[in-house]
């Protein structure tokens, strides 16, 4: 019989951490690039000309907190959340992107004190078929040129770390049941990580 | 760098095949255990006393139609849907109890004319924390002894196959388009698997 994929049988395992383990600092603020939805798809649609489908990377990083899984989300003002990462360059490696990316948003500007980011997993694919925001985590059929796909990644934590936040963003550690079935407050994106994340076995060590 | 997992930026590549592809006769009728949600609840009560959690197993069955990805579900009556699969016996292993599922669901009841079940990844994992029909994509916090734990996994179809389906069964190919965002229709479990499907590459074989 053959065996697809190594993947079967065992779930693979993530260590978390406690919350506690990790410490906090600000830093400078980073803006929105875009202050209105409008602005943010105008903006998209004009990349999309010079540069083709936009490609965008996002972690996924777990800490734990009263024996349960809790994921890092940035939060915006006082309801929009995000998960850490953004565009890649034209041409840029994902894994590199991704790690950019992470130092840009939560780490300290020195190049020799930055968090030991290991991209793992992908656990999720969503594509934007128009300028709009909605998205699918499937490229909808009769779609030739999606405009955007964006690739979530599980990012392991070392045991300790020091994150720096921008000072215009507050970073929250939320448990899964706050994020499952939620779409109104998290989106359709960021509600169903704890689906993908089900196949997963947490260790939780203390 | 460590490098957590081999799932790294390749997406894992799964080949699905037109539906017309695959041959659908019947057989005598598979009928439920229990005629009410009331009743099923009370049996797993039951067996939960004897043999302890309820470990159950369903498979995603992938075929192609109009270029985009679709799953096999077993429709009972006018509106229910299900997956193929079911409870393992206590101690059976997963992948051998879930082969043994889909041949009583889904083949003829020869045990030479068996399709070959090629069961993959594990895409899901979700509890039961009590005797209700609500279920989590996690084990929620201070459960310690939840009464079911329901593994979903990929089984990759070969080129060609012949099923039975029990007569009072109807056997439905349904996109993904269609099951995404449709928790109304096909549950919270089903209606999520788009989203534990995004991260695979579907290579369309004609």
């Amino acid at each position: 019989m053959s065996t697809p994929g190594s993947e079967r049988m065992m779930s693979p395992v993530v260590n978390t951490y406690p919350l506690s383990n990790y410490t906090f600092g600000t830093k400078e603020p980073k803006m929105e690039k875009d202050t209105s939805v409008a602005d943010r798809l105008a903006r998209m649609k004009v990349n999309y000309m010079k540069e083709g489908m936009r490609m965008s990377v996002e972690a996924i990083l777990l800490v734990q907190e009263h024996n349960h899984p809790h994921i890092l989300l940035l939060q915006i003002g006082n309801t929009f959340c995000k998960l850490p990462g953004g565009r890649l360059k034209p041409g840029e490696n994902e894994i590199e992107g991704l790690k950019r990316k992470l130092s840009s948003k939560l780490a300290v500007n020195s190049p020799s004190f930055q968090p030991n980011w290991q991209v793992g997993e992908c656990v999720a694919i969503w594509w934007r078929p128009n300028f709009e925001t909605v998205m699918y985590p499937y490229c909808p059929p009769h779609i030739t040129k999606p405009k955007e796909c964006k690739k979530l990644f599980l990012v392991h934590l070392s045991e300790r770390e020091y994150f720096a936040v921008p000072k215009n963003l507050k970073l929250l550690a939320v448990p899964l049941f706050e994020l499952y079935d939620n779409v109104q407050r998290y989106g359709p994106v960021i509600s169903t990580i704890p689906q993908q994340l089900s196949r997963f076995h947490f260790n939780m060590v203390r």
